[in-house]
């Protein structure tokens, strides 16, 4: 019984992404959906990128991975299905699969030509419906990957500010604001390494937090706190509250580290 | 496998979808549930309408599709199930089901009477829960339709505005806003007819647009773009951007057509 | 084959909610999942009490309930399965099982201990991820109650203000604000005996309204009505509008229940 997942910046006020469903249904009536998101901030493939990196590995080989965040949609950019050691990602080639691509190992890139896979006469505004979702249908249902199109060499790639050693400081940045308001930087435990996890200095928005605490309860209501957060991302977070609001603070906000 | 799909204005703050789902889980065990969308505006028959009109032909011949946007809940509007087609429609006789039933050819429209399919004393307030997702677990098991109640000869109908011709213009007008801010007008693909596709002259909000593109892409960033959408109406968007913020409109905006 | 419900205060912006059912679909491939709310108010312990309560009672005996509102994770608060007479539930002992363990009987309280049952090196920040869902889905998969840890004797429990009687009058106050602006208080049907239904005054937020109607549909549009609701309590809502907007009311706010 085969695995699909959605993520998508489509919202859940619009039927679009029930007609997607609706799509899969039709065609693999066996295959299960699960919707990792469909509250990507619109047109934010950075975003959409990080949310697929970071759940793709928590889904059993083989599942099968819908992303649509495509302001491309209907243009020139070509729409991929990508097979890596343990999934398979489908969406458009605008840097939505890259970071999950890359983290769980590319083995080939297709792309989808094949369009008697397609609805008929596919719109040009709606490839969630009209392609994505029918080639998800087509690869739940037993379809080899080679019979979609062909295989290319490379994908775009997504250009993800990484973390910057400048002396013995660290610096940062915030890439993705959660649904609490946590603030989630670009430095991973790895760039910490060096630096007295207990003892080190960050400073964001103005404020100097010190040291990384094990968990959020560590930390008194409505003080901000940083930890090592579920990504394995370093995160700035209030207590019972909104780092976001409460520091100013979001994508691109700068952080430092320093020992203390 | 009996597939229900569920459109509501109840959001997905509050558990009463979920606790429809579980009625259905209780009473039909294998149907299979999906969501087209919980967000129709509070009350908004019209925009639940429309929703069901557009996805309906989407999934597969024999689907269940229960809607409940019913501010009459309650009180003196019938309970309805409308056989089209290919779908069985479930919902409260005030126009909700309305544009689905036409557009997929109603043969039977049953009033749900048979109280015996309901939830025990239903409450006055929640018949998604207490009529709606029984009577659907229902007709999921197997139940014929006639068994629910009788046969009625009409059901409400749907006052949708209609673009109008006036000389060589087109008069239209705004009937839905999507999550993107993407303006969705009543001109459909035949009101266009007679008019230079590439060359006409839409005016909306004080702005004039020329031509209807081919897709959103063809438009620069934050620029108005006219498009023929997916539900194969005349939509007004802004790339990368939303037209309901930049020119100010929503449902009930005109829009005129002409030769330019 | 296993049923599974999920309650938290994630959001459906990130992809927690998915990199749960992601967990629960590798470890109980069959187990079906269903979306209670993940609306709950950020740490809004009450509210997802309150939901998971009203909820419960419309699934099938044995359903797994996960719940997840947790300011506390990562610290010194327990990880608890509560078996009832007609439910498993899953969650942090904050309070926030506690309504629908009272309501459906409680028969044992398990600490969950047993950390082979758990992702490996779970973190401390995402106890949904790491710890519920993996235990939901070796429920879902048969692994007995005991196998998970020891037995407790008790659970913390919820502080829900009573709707008290003073002389002839009750006082109340509203305890959960739905979608749709209604205003659900803590005054129950039973609290309700001894006074004329339909002639009873009740003040709120500056204003008088007089008998509890049968239905929102009782009343004119933009007026607001008194009804019992479909959890068996006295809720305050507007016609056709939000009756928190409306009365400028929201949770805490005091209502009083004369006799006219």
């Amino acid at each position: 019984m085969a695995l699909v997942t959605l993520t998508t910046d489509f919202g859940t006020s619009d039927p679009f992404v029930g007609i997607m469903k609706g799509v899969i249904a039709s065609r693999a009536p066996d295959a299960r959906v699960i919707d990792l998101t469909h509250g990507i901030p619109p047109q934010d493939v950075r975003a959409g990128a990080l949310v697929l990196r970071h759940a793709v590995p928590y889904f059993p080989s083989g599942t099968i991975h819908v992303a649509v965040v495509d302001p491309g949609v209907g243009g020139a950019r070509r729409p991929l299905c990508v097979e890596t050691a343990t999934a398979i990602l489908v969406g458009p080639d605008n840097g939505l699969l890259a970071l999950a691509a890359l983290a769980s190992g590319v083995r080939r890139i297709v792309h989808l030509t094949e369009s008697r896979f397609f609805l008929p006469t596919p719109s040009a505004t709606f490839h969630g419906r009209d392609v994505f979702a029918p080639v998800a249908a087509a690869l739940a249902t037993g379809t080899a990957l080679a019979a979609l199109g062909g295989e290319v060499p490379s994908m775009e790639q997504l250009d993800l500010p990484e973390a910057v050693r400048d002396g013995t400081r660290l610096r940062g940045e915030v890439i993705y604001v959660d649904h609490f308001g946590n603030l989630v930087t670009n430095v991973s435990l790895a760039a910490l390494a060096g630096f007295p996890r207990g003892d080190l200095s960050i400073t964001i928005a103005g404020r100097r937090l010190r040291g990384v605490a094990e968990s959020y309860s560590m930390a008194r209501r409505g003080d901000p706190v940083a930890v090592l957060n579920s990504w394995g991302l370093l995160e700035v977070a209030v207590r019972d509250g909104s780092a976001q609001a409460s520091l100013g603070a979001g994508v691109g906000t700068a952080l430092e580290i320093d020992d203390a």
